[in-house]
Formats: C-alpha cells, sequence, structure tokens
C-alpha cells in the first residue's frame, strides 16, 4: 500500500513524532510505502515528493518544527488546486493521505475527501481548538513556553513593581492564555471567549496596587477584545491566512492602563518562541499515539476521519463533525483563571 | 466554614497548587477559615494544625513538595487512630476536610467517610494509577523528569555502543514506563500490566544490534516481573508501605542482559528525582483546578466524592467508585510503545 | 558590626544568592547585622530599611529577582541626594555599604565612596559589560533564555523557509548576541562591537538561499548599528535611564532584508524573559561566591573595590578602575560566530 | 591539507559542537580535509575512519555524545599500538591530529606526540579537572543536572524530614560536588579534596535538626573519602578504566548516618544522567571556541598544546605543562560551600 503524508499550516512541535510513528508502523508492521510531500498542501499541487524510510526518522522524536516542512496554502482556494492534488495523487499510485494540520488543513482535507479521497486527520494547533479531540499536537510545548515566560517575567514585576503584560497566540480561543495565565499566577487572564471590560480592570488593578501587592501580570490571547459597549474601541486586525498582527492588543492594553493607572506597564509579546524547538513528553507521545492509529485505520480502509483524545484513549471521530466548529475553553477553567487572581 | 486540608503519601509537584487554590478560593470566595494539618494524617491524629491564609501560599505555585509536610500513615492501620481523628475534628470545629493523597490516603478517606465525617478528596500520584480520573496530581511532572534522563542517556548510549535500562517509578501500573518510553524512543519498555519474557527479550537486542544499531534502552517500571514459566525468576519485593526496592529489578535485568547478549549494560535508577521539584504547567493546572472544585464541592456539602479529570472537564466521583482500583496502562498505549521501538 | 545590603538597576537572577550569601556569611560567621535598602538608592535616600536575617533568606537561591526590590535611580544626580544617602547611613549606624549594580549603581557608588563612606561592590548586569571582571551577576542566566528562544525559532525557520531576527539586549557590548548566536548556531549575529553593511548581509543571504538552504537565523543586540557610510541609515534612541526602544533594530532590519531579499522575514523580539526566572547554577554560584567576598571583605575592612571573577578565582579590584569603561566582547569570539556561520 | 580528529574517554555534551566547529572552519576558511576516527584511540588503531563534511555536522549543535562514538582504550597501554597508530595516521596521509578528551586521552596524545606526530588537544571531562584551562567541555552542563537533580530533591526532603545524599561524579576533584552543592544549596559537600570526618557530620546533623531544620541534603562526589584517622573506615575501589563503583560512598554514608543520628535518609546517585543530553550554552560556546581555536593552531603549524580558556580569552598551553597534573577545587569554593550550609 503506497500512503501520502503531509503537515500543514504553521509548524508546531511534535509534528516529527507524528511522521516517525506513520513511517515505522507503516513500514515496520505492514510494509506500506510512506510518500511525503514537502511543504504541505503546496508540495501535494507541485508533486513535491519525500519517499519516506527509516533514515529520515532517525533521532527526531525529540526535534521541532516538521522534517516535511510546511506551508500556509490551501488547494480548494486557488484555481485548478483540487484537480493538481488529485493527478499528483494518481501520478503517485496513492491509496489514501494522512494529513497533519489545524483547521485550515482540515477543512482542506474534507473537501480533498469530498472528491472521492481516501483520508485521516490529524489534528495539530498551538491555539488548541480543533473541535472533536481533548488536545492537538503542539499544546502543551505553547503552554510550557509561555508558562517559563510568566515565571520569568514574575520576578521582574515583583522587584521593579510593575505592571507586566504578556501577549501569547489565541485567534479565536484562549487556551493557552488561561492555562499559562494559572499555571503561571497571573492576575489577569484574557481570553476572546470573555470580552473584557477595560474599566473593570482598571478597577482590579488599582484596589490591588492599594491593598496588599505593588505588581501585576496580565495574559492575553492575541484574539482577545474588549466588550462591546464597553469603554475601550479596538478591532481585531487578520492577515491573509487568519493571523492577527503581534504585538497589536499588547501594546494597545499598555496604553489603556498607563493611562487609566499611572502605572508602569511593560508588554512582552512571546511570538514564535510559542511555536518551536524540543516538544514536550506530552506533545511527543500525543503525535506517536496520533501517528499509530492514522496508519492503523488507513490499513483498515477507515476514511474521513479524525484522531482524536478522548480522555485516556484515542479514538477515530469522523471529520464532518470536527470541521467549521471552534473547541473554545470551558467556563470552569475560565473561573479557575479568575478565582486565583 | 471551618474547612481541614491535608496531604498525605509521598510529596508530588502540584501539591502547593491544589492548596493554594483550596486556600485563595475558601477565603476569598466564600470566607472559609481554612486549617491545615502537619504531615498528612499524623499531623491530624496528633492535633498538629497549621490555620491558613493569604501568607502562606504567596508564591508557592512553582514550588514542588507540599508546605503542610507529609508522611505515609494510616490512621485506621493504627489503634484508635479513627477516634483520634474525630476527636480533633471536632476540637477544631471542622465542617468539612479535604484530604490529597494517593490510594493510600484515598483509603484513609473512605473510613474516615465511613465514620460520619464530610470528606472530598484529591487524587494525587506520580504512578497515575488512581481510578476514576484521566490523571493525578504529580504525573506529568514524573513523566517529564523521566523523559529527561531517558533523552540524556540517550545520546551516552549511541556514543558507547551499549544497553543502557532506567528504572522508573510504577509499582502496580506502568505509566511512567509507557510514556516516558514512548517519549524518549526506548527500544524496550517493560511495565507491571504486561510481564516479560526475558528470552524475547535477548533476541531482540541480539537482532537489533546486529542487524542496524549499536545501541539500546531499557525503560523498566520498578514493579515489572517476568511472565510465569519464563527463563528468568524474580520477585518483587516490597517494603511496609508498599514502597519496591529500588534498583532491584534494574539490576537484576542488566546482569540477565549481559550473560545472555554479551553487551556492555549499565542502569540507572532516576528514584527521588522523580518525585520533586517545580511542577509541569499541567501539574499546576490540575492542582488549581482540584483545589477551586474540592473547596466548591465543599460548600456545596458535597462529601465522600473525588475531583477527578475527565477529558478536557473537571467532575465530582463517587470515593466507593475509586477505592481499591488501579487505573492500568490502555493496551493502545503500551502497543505504542512496541510499535514504535 | 552594622552593614548596608542594597540592590540597584535592572533585576537579574542571581541577586538573591548574592543577598542570602551576604545574611548567611555576615550573621553566621561574624555576628554582623545586615539592613537592607528597598529598591535600590531609593530606599537608601528615602531611609527605607528591612533588617535581614535568616527567615527573610530562606528558599531564595532558586528564586529570580531581587527580594529587596530595585528601581533605576542615581542618588548623585537629584539635588540633595547624596547628603541624604549620608543622613540615611548615620541614622543606621552603619559601617559599610555593599551595593550590587551594574554600571550605573557602580558609578554611583564610586561617588558615594568619594563622600567617605566605605563600599564594596557586586557586579551584576545581564550585558556582561562591567570592565574588570570575567563574568557578571544575570549574563549567564540571560544567554541560556536567549539560546533556548533561538533553538526553538530554528525549526520554525526550517519548516518555513524564512528569515527569522531575534533581538536581544546588548547597549554597548553584544554578549548576548555572540554567545546566543554561537550556541544557537545563528547565520548572522550583530553586535555594537562591530557595525554591519547591510549590502553584506543582503549579499550573505542571496547566496546562501541560493546554494544550500532555505533559512536563516539573524541574532541582533538592541544596540547594532550600521557601519558610517554605509547603505543603511539608523540611528539608535535611548530612553531616559539609557534604555533602548524594544524591537527598533529589529523591525528596521525586518524591512531592509525583505526590501532587499524579498524573503519571508519574521522578527522576535525578548525583551523582558531574559532577565527574569530561576537562575542557572553558574549564576547562583557566582552570586554565592561575590556575596561571601563582599561580607568577607567589608569585615576586613577593606573599600572602594569591587568582587571579581578572573579565571577561576574570586579577587577584589578597585572600584577606580572599573568605573566609567565597558568591557567589549573580544575579537576572538566574534569572529568565532562568523566563523561558523 | 588532511587532519585527523577524534574523540576518547567518556562522552560528554558539547563534543559536536567542537566537532562541528573544527569541520565548518577547517574545511569553509581553509580548505581542509577533516578525517574522523570512529571511537576514539580505536578507531585510529583500527584504521576506521568517518571522512567529514558539512552534512554530517548539519543539526548537531544541540545534540550530546558525539557524533564519532568513543571509547575507552590508550594506545600506548596496548602492544603495539602506538606503531598501529603511526602507520594509521601515514596510510590516511594525516599532518595533524586533533584529540578531545580527558586526562586519558590527553595522557595518550603526549605519547604519541613524543612518537613525532603533530597534536592539538581540546581539553573535556564532566569532573574538570584538566589542568590548565578554567574549564572543560561537559562540565558546565554536568553542573547544571545535578543542580536540577538536588533543586528537586530538596522539596522531597523538606517534606519528609530527611536527610537525602545526592552522589555526583568527581574522581579525583569534586567540581561537581562543590558547584551543585552550592547552587541547590546543600548543607553538606563532601569532596576528594577534603577528606571528611563522620563524626562532625554526625554532630552537625543532629544540631541542625535539633535547632531549626528538619531535613538535610549532602552532595559527595564519588571520590569523597573519610580523613585518615577518623572514625569511618572506607576505601575507594576502581575499575580498570578509573572508574570509580557507582553508589559506593553514597550508601556507605547513608548507613553511617542513619545508624548515629536516626533520621530517616536516603540515597540517589545521578549516575550516567549528568554526561548526556543537549549541552548548555556555556558548553556549545566552549566546544566551539576550542574547535576553532584547535583547527587554527593546526594550521599555522603548532603542534603539542592544548586550547585552554583562561578568564575570557582561549589560549594554547603547552601539553607537557598539562599532562599528569589534576586541577583541584580551590580553597575559596569549598569554603564558600560550607559557608553557606
Amino acid at each position: 500500500m503506497r500512503v501520502g503524508l503531509l503537515t500543514g499550516g504553521g509548524d508546531v512541535p511534535g509534528l516529527n513524532a507524528a511522521i516517525r510513528a506513520v513511517v515505522k508502523r507503516g513500514e515496520g508492521e505492514y510494509g506500506h510505502q510512506i510518500v511525503g510531500f514537502r511543504n504541505g498542501w503546496r508540495g501535494v499541487v507541485d508533486g513535491d515528493v519525500l519517499p519516506l524510510s527509516r533514515q529520515h526518522i532517525r533521532n527526531v522524536l525529540p526535534v521541532g518544527g516538521t522534517l516535511l516542512g510546511t506551508a500556509r496554502f490551501h488547494p480548494h482556494a486557488s484555481d485548478g488546486g483540487i484537480d493538481a492534488v488529485l493527478a499528483t495523487l494518481e501520478a503517485e499510485r496513492l491509496e489514501a493521505l494522512i494529513c497533519i494540520g489545524g483547521d485550515g488543513t482540515l477543512h482542506a482535507a474534507s473537501k480533498i475527501a469530498e472528491a472521492g479521497v481516501k483520508i485521516v486527520a490529524i489534528p495539530k494547533t498551538i491555539d488548541n481548538d480543533v473541535w472533536g479531540t481533548d488536545q492537538s499536537i503542539g499544546f502543551d510545548t505553547a503552554v510550557t513556553v509561555a508558562t517559563e515566560a510568566v515565571d520569568r517575567i514574575h520576578t521582574t514585576a515583583e522587584s521593579h513593581n510593575r505592571v507586566m503584560i504578556v501577549e501569547v497566540m489565541g485567534r479565536h480561543a484562549g487556551w493557552i492564555a488561561a492555562t499559562a495565565g494559572i499555571a503561571g499566577g497571573a492576575e489577569i487572564v484574557l481570553a476572546p471567549e470573555a470580552p473584557f471590560d477595560i474599566e473593570k480592570i482598571e478597577k482590579f488593578l488599582k484596589h490591588r496596587h492599594r491593598a496588599h501587592a505593588s505588581f501585576s501580570i496580565v495574559v492575553v490571547a492575541e484574539g482577545a477584545v474588549p466588550a462591546e459597549g464597553t469603554a475601550m474601541h479596538y478591532e481585531t486586525q487578520v492577515g491573509k491566512f487568519g493571523e492577527i498582527v503581534a504585538g497589536a492588543i499588547g501594546e494597545r492594553l499598555k496604553a489603556e492602563i498607563e493611562k487609566r493607572t499611572g502605572f508602569d506597564t511593560r508588554v512582552t509579546v512571546l511570538g514564535h518562541v510559542q511555536r518551536g524547538g524540543t516538544p514536550t513528553p506530552t506533545d511527543r507521545i500525543l503525535g506517536s499515539r496520533f501517528g499509530v492509529a492514522a496508519i492503523d485505520a488507513v490499513t483498515q480502509g477507515r476514511s474521513s476521519v479524525m484522531t482524536a483524545l478522548r480522555g485516556d484513549r484515542v479514538e477515530l471521530v469522523p471529520l464532518a463533525e470536527v470541521a467549521g466548529k471552534v473547541k473554545h475553553v470551558p467556563a470552569e477553567l475560565l473561573q479557575v483563571a479568575s478565582a486565583l487572581a
């Protein structure tokens, strides 16, 4: 059996663990030939292939990024894109395709599946907002990096009596903000799920600094916005791949807080460090389990499904159930963040 | 409301996050007085109390261990133990007790609950074998430490052409062995759930070293044993609190492997480093969520329940469902470990 | 003997190790009373004291920041500042003062010493540019954080075929840029010591991306500038305490590189994470050794000296030799950075 | 020019940085051909070569161990060993040899140099006891790993009221014990340089646990011994390559302390984790600087010298000055360790 494999969208730590698992299990247990595509859907459209064997995956488990390369490119959004995909799959005589990606890649996967291709998807995104799975590859490492940053900034905040703002990723969902905020002991967590009121923040900070503390830490998701009808005006600006301008909300908040409270306020934009580097054990394990589950599913003839973590089990969920939905942070988690401020 | 709080059994990272959450939420939201007991059940029997306030929990979030101290002591196993507990609870006018611990502490909690005390339990154990919850406090940090050790040992194994054995914790269940084994890319994982055959290990190692590699890594849980009827004889020796003698299985395996293969073999016993130090974000978040859920449950009058992680939700499960059961590693996870060898 | 102690300037990891050493050794060995001042010279001028004992320094060794607080305030630059310092020292009956700080604090220390006060200084700065010592407290941790960031960004650069710019601290000297650049395997390192030529950078990048690689990493010190007479115009803008506007050079470089090469280029500004968090062993040890050496020197009646690391020894150097000089990165180190590009 | 390269003795983190620097600089700047030998002197004797080019050193900077492999084998100690070395060097037409190693490898290098071969040596050893250089490759990573372990064990010691012994490497010199002891805040540090008196330890522990603390941490070098004429009898047992039996001194100390004080005492033997894994920035930089300096020296016709760190400079020292000497921990450092107990 010949099986295609690609990684799409932004890179995250743990992709190589999944690639390694697909190849080891596919080749070792089933005797399949795994054919990698370079740079995501771009490589499928262009027929840019890398036949994978055991040599390619030696020592990649602790390495971040993706050995296949990746790109933000959507075949269904470009003229003739889907036809080009079908042509390549036929030319390479592939019986199925394993796609590792976030919402963009999963959406493309659905479109290709509708065109009759057997597809199994593996969810990855540091935003953790893929519906249908408790966790996606890359999230745990991003939270770990963000928490380390909050820990580091904590000591400076305390030493200098400052308000420190840490802007983390999270376009539609505030998973990193909520978890790194709780883990780092932030006083304020701002997530897209709960639009904020700048006057309440002002009041909270003034009260806290008067009462017992001389510093505060604010963790804000890049996609956080003020509630409608409240004092601060701000609209998220988004690039062509849905990327948010880094630092925009962080800088706006800093200006507002300084204006309203007079407290010395600084902003740190974590940016790219959240998505690179050695994956945590959790992301290596998740990548490994998803990779094994995906090649097993392909071998059993399953299609249009996504591997998912449910509790401590790995399951398959229909792609149709997943596509177009955003997994938001549960209210309980946001409440823990504010309860421990 | 006056609420008691204790940590029992071995210390793990994340306990302070749970203590902090109980105190912050209990005092800040509900106005309760949280009364800590020193050194687990020992402190309840002796009436050794530490009334907790915001000062005690400042900056404890990233600190391992437990600010309350802990001990391996079971009140129901000592004469008059339960009466002494009841006497202390009455003397301190406590309406409920929050117990953070592993199977020993949970068992004690059940006994005390049967005597009419309102109890809410929080599961912690680096072994991750508490039934009813996807994860217990301390497990994620232990896996992270163990994986780092396997990563480190990997480079030495490769540089020196050796078989390296890493013995990790796991008395009845091989959670750490399976996860650190997968994350660290171990060739062989030995867990209590799947008794091993030393002749198969011998064959595997000889084949691997002949074929393509000159080193191998074996991750073995302290509670792993040979399968009945196979060549190697070994019986786990256990101390009075169910602790296994560190290094016993590791050294035995080393002797057998060297004898059978002639390969230079070394053993590393991770020991106490697995249970100490700064908790990972996951353990801080789990501790925080469980702490908030526990004090909320107490306030709502719930009793004889344990906080549990189920998927991405925190729920309450009856203590009666949990007690006396061991949560074993699912077959799928063990299979991933061996599929990727 | 009553001895004053302060930490001035920006906070760095390792300050608490030095404070702890002064107190443990001063109180335990000599029976001195150590009197801390809050928030650097600000606290001396205001008479804001914290008498230090063993309780204050419990468990502070692995904690970043400074338990005394700090501020960027120079007594000699404010009217009556030096008189206020002398008045406080007399009121507190202090026989000597230990000042932990960077160039600003050391300069103030010289001025106060000229007014007749016995002073021993301890050098700290993440920039590592204090003259007279091989290393200052805080530098090793900053390099470690910066290298981790470069490691993380490396995998994203490679996965996405990008030029990634990492802006690190270093106003007058490029120690962090050179060392984190070498350790992280950066292709280009830009330091204040060697003004750059943007046309050479353009040429290098085009050649590299044509020849064999599709990504590059540039590590730039905030104080790096183009060489006079070369194509790019840029002047460093500095705030009132000599702080450079974060991101300025990084963003300018990004714009120039994108314009000249057309390569997708991203910038990460590390900012405050470089100066906070758990100190590395090297910074804890340096802080401990300097603290012991300083209180020993004070006890022996030494004055107007600074503790210094020379090879593997700790020595005392006259403050007069140190003040006003900048320790630049040696040419050999910059050459290693470019040799390994 | 054709230049040989080998890594000998135990593996340490940072070797790959040195190999990479020799190859990048040698090939890129000078056009040399670098010929690697597999498994140290073993490979020279056997003529087991690996011609190195840029492909071999891609992405090895953050990887521990040595891509050349290593072995504890001394050509001068085996019959005809030196003749075999000379024969290989001639067969491969090598004009010089770069040897990376500790005292054993440096000793062999001296012998080979005496036979007329041009040799430049690079010092590596986690024990840090090579004379003539402030630091050797591998030491900083070992201290970092050991300090992390002491930090982790600290929280368990405190939670359980125990004496925790951590046995670290250090045969003839106690560099790791002294530095990790200071950085981890150990109460007692035992190094080969200062034979201990078990009765003083007993007294100290009893006094400390009576006075104010209920736990203690002892960091002991594997080569530590009791002072002659004191109560405890113990002689270091050494294997054929000078290796000390792991755990021997740790277990003996535990038995003595428990017998004499009755305190619950546990021992952790760090072992192999100290020498593997990702190198710290310091070890990557040291490896890179030494590699560049060594190939520069070879190119300039220098011989019988070793690269050395002196303050913040890299210099060359004659091998003859280095051989046969042990660099002991300075008294000041041991004093800091005991002053801060």
